[in-house]
């Protein structure tokens, strides 16, 4: 096999619509991004999306950490309250969005103050509390300051909000942390439109990292605006369907956030026929939202808490798709690799180490990906099949080994040293036993992460 | 409750017996270590252990990991060629261990160099090579310089075995490579001897560590002897079960090697009842095996690369064992919490947000640990039980968390951060759901790690 055509010295092929950073805000919505003095550092810390006409379908993917924050508790229970059976899907008028704060383990206290946000934004944008969801971010433990968030929320809705791509920016701005990007992707595909023809339909989304990511529903904050249409229920599935192989394949650091949490927000003012009954509308809108879900995941793993290089990993050839998922997972989330990336060190072993280590995901993860109950429960935390006889590993686009010529591959180390010196570092594993393909995005370990997280202020 | 009374504010009463960390040979066991010339830096890197009559009961335990290399996969068939049944138990005269190289991912020349040494070691010991059992550490894809190997062999067993305590200090020295200490723990208890009275049983610990360490059979390099008496499927059992409370809840860096593996030995010379009959005896050598293995475990967990801190989370009231090793595992291997550590800092929302996220180990090390194949399958995976207003954290002897009290308590931080200051850091969680305990061992991130292994020559 020559160079030029072996499929592992290359990325997988891209089945996604295109995706562009630049920020679109979909028709049906306002947003902004304000300063409510939650951060020390006065930086933006509030944002607020509203959807222009009254409440829209709307679901939520959101952290399964037992320590769920008050935000992520009470937007179930509204989602609960509007949507009438699953606590993650309903109806939303907007969302409120605090930073600096994350209102985790705060107990009772922290509950009220976060019913007494959703009052303030239910009073001031005209809608019952219950239409209201939630994010918060920011330090576990500490309490938001209340007055502070209502006073702007007033002053926000009273003459702030705003349908321009401007404002969706804001708000993007004001969901930072320790982010050093703002994080925004939007995707205009052409779906089926009501009147027969087609319609192009967007999916916006902004997204928070960067610290705490780790799969097990890993999404940290995002809030996705689309004007196509469909029902909660169907929102719902597509979403779980884009987090299981977008945000469940992001690692930053092996921790799972009290607070993750994604929503998705459909005003169908696209005019495009219903998602939930058009299969048309529906593939569409499923592929927009996974590629932004994708992209958005990508922003996240490179900016991950000090980090230098996003680090992909696609894997082909597994016995199935949630084997390759695991050890895509498996790779980008091993310190050893994440150290050696760091090091522009091709250390093909630290990756097979890790390969031959996947455990498939939780159950929960393999139903959003498209298995039965049944199947998913049988496989979840069984090891992924590894022959290293049959595997294969490229590091940035060089065969460094191979199973069936005997293992490691004779290789020039400045020069592949030198093919790992960009900003994204493409790790490709052909497991050699099926078809199954998937991919998982990390980041580099550094001494700036190490600093950044044990110098941070409980 | 006052704060000298509260259970939480200090470890969980000791169950096992007294270790010392002095090197002391069992009766029955020859040792030495030396220099091949493996290692660049021309220190020790080849252990023997010869039981001095001949092949004695044996049993190991050794990494999942699909890629285990070529002295693990070897060790494996030679315990089942001589134990007949299970791949984990049988009979051994020798125990080579090279340290370097881990012969790992070299594919079927890797295996013949392994094999070519095992018969090096059986011609000069004079038994089978089935017989010999491997370990290997070191680099993963480099070939192990055979000739150099057989030559210390045959030179070592010539003249250099010895069963004083010095050899199997020795033995552990070579055993090392980035490990900053030599690893060794003995424990001597009673139990029932051969003629009704009481004798003293010995087993001593020799181990390695200090990377790509993780929970799922996690045991790094490790060689137990003892004088004590008892068939090889007793011995496996007791390892295995050892292992599940020890090993298991250890992690440096989150990654399961390729070579993780720890034999015990057992000479019967002690003149103890046959653990394998005699109840008494089982229990005896069982305790002693498992406090050799904790404290093993400990010294590998307070040496990990760039460590400066051991942190130990010790977990009560869960809602049983497994719930609380769970949490315990998934404190320690948190890279937030980690990092806190590291910073001194007394972040107790990343312990409460690790805690709530702990998911209970697979099936084969639940089943280690004591429960039912069926039990064990249905608890794999699956998260562990935690109620955030029934939880209770300390850090350091200091209550930090009370969920009961409304979350957090206010503590004076430079007073936590000063009783954090030392080499071993306590974190106590009461999970107020049941009597469940467990506790696991880690050690804080540092600059350092990411140091020695970005720049780990591959």
């Amino acid at each position: 096999m020559s160079l030029a055509t072996d499929p592992l010295l290359a990325p997988l092929p891209a089945t996604l619509p295109a995706v562009t950073r630049a920020a679109r805000i979909p028709a049906g919505f306002e947003a902004a991004g304000a300063t409510a003095g939650i951060k020390a550092s006065g930086n933006p810390d509030l944002a607020l999306v509203v959807a222009s006409d009254g409440p829209v379908p709307a679901a939520a993917v959101t952290t399964p950490n037992r320590f769920a924050a008050a935000p992520v508790r009470l937007s179930r229970a509204n989602l609960q309250a509007t949507g009438g059976t699953a606590a993650t899907a309903g109806f939303a008028r907007a969302v409120i969005a605090t930073s600096g704060s994350a209102n985790a383990a705060t107990g009772a206290a922290g509950d009220a103050d976060q019913a007494a946000i959703g009052e303030a934004v239910a009073t001031a944008v005209g809608c019952s509390p219950a239409e209201i969801l939630h994010l918060s971010t920011g330090v576990i433990g500490t309490r938001l300051p209340v007055d502070l968030v209502t006073a702007t929320v007033a002053r926000v809705v009273g003459g702030g909000l705003s349908a321009t791509d401007g404002a969706i920016e804001a708000a993007a701005v004001a969901l930072r942390t320790t982010d050093s990007t703002t994080k925004i992707a939007t995707v205009t595909v052409h779906a089926p439109g009501t009147d027969g023809g087609e319609v192009p339909i967007t999916v916006t989304g902004i997204a928070k990292g960067v610290g705490m990511i780790h799969p097990r529903m890993a999404t940290m904050l995002s809030v996705l605006l689309t004007d196509a249409t469909a029902d909660p229920a169907t929102l719902r599935d597509l979403l779980a369907g884009a987090a299981a192989v977008t945000w469940n394949q992001l690692s930053v650091d092996g921790d799972t956030s009290t607070n993750d949490t994604v929503f998705v927000l459909a005003s169908g003012r696209a005019g495009a026929a219903p998602a939930s009954t058009n299969g048309g509308a529906r593939a569409a809108l499923a592929s927009a939202i996974t590629a932004v879900a994708r992209d958005l995941a990508r922003q996240q793993a490179a900016d991950g808490e000090g980090a230098t290089a996003l680090i992909t990993c696609q894997v082909s050839g597994a016995a199935d798709d949630a084997d390759a998922r695991a050890i895509a997972r498996a790779v980008v989330a091993s310190s050893l690799v994440k150290a050696a990336v760091h090091g522009r060190d091709p250390n093909w072993g630290r990756v097979a180490g890790a390969a031959g280590n996947a455990v498939v995901a939780e159950s929960a993860t393999l139903e959003a990906a498209g298995l039965s109950a049944e199947d998913a429960r049988a496989r979840a935390g069984q090891p992924a099949a590894v022959d290293p006889a049959a595997m294969r590993i490229a590091i940035a686009g060089h065969l460094v080994y191979d199973g069936s010529q005997g293992g490691p591959v004779a290789i020039d180390k400045d020069v592949v040293r030198e093919a790992m010196a960009g900003a994204e570092v493409l790790v490709r594993v052909d497991v050699g036993l099926g078809t199954g393909a998937g991919e998982a995005f990390g980041c580099d370990l550094t001494e700036g992460y190490v600093r950044e997280n044990s110098e941070y202020t409980s």
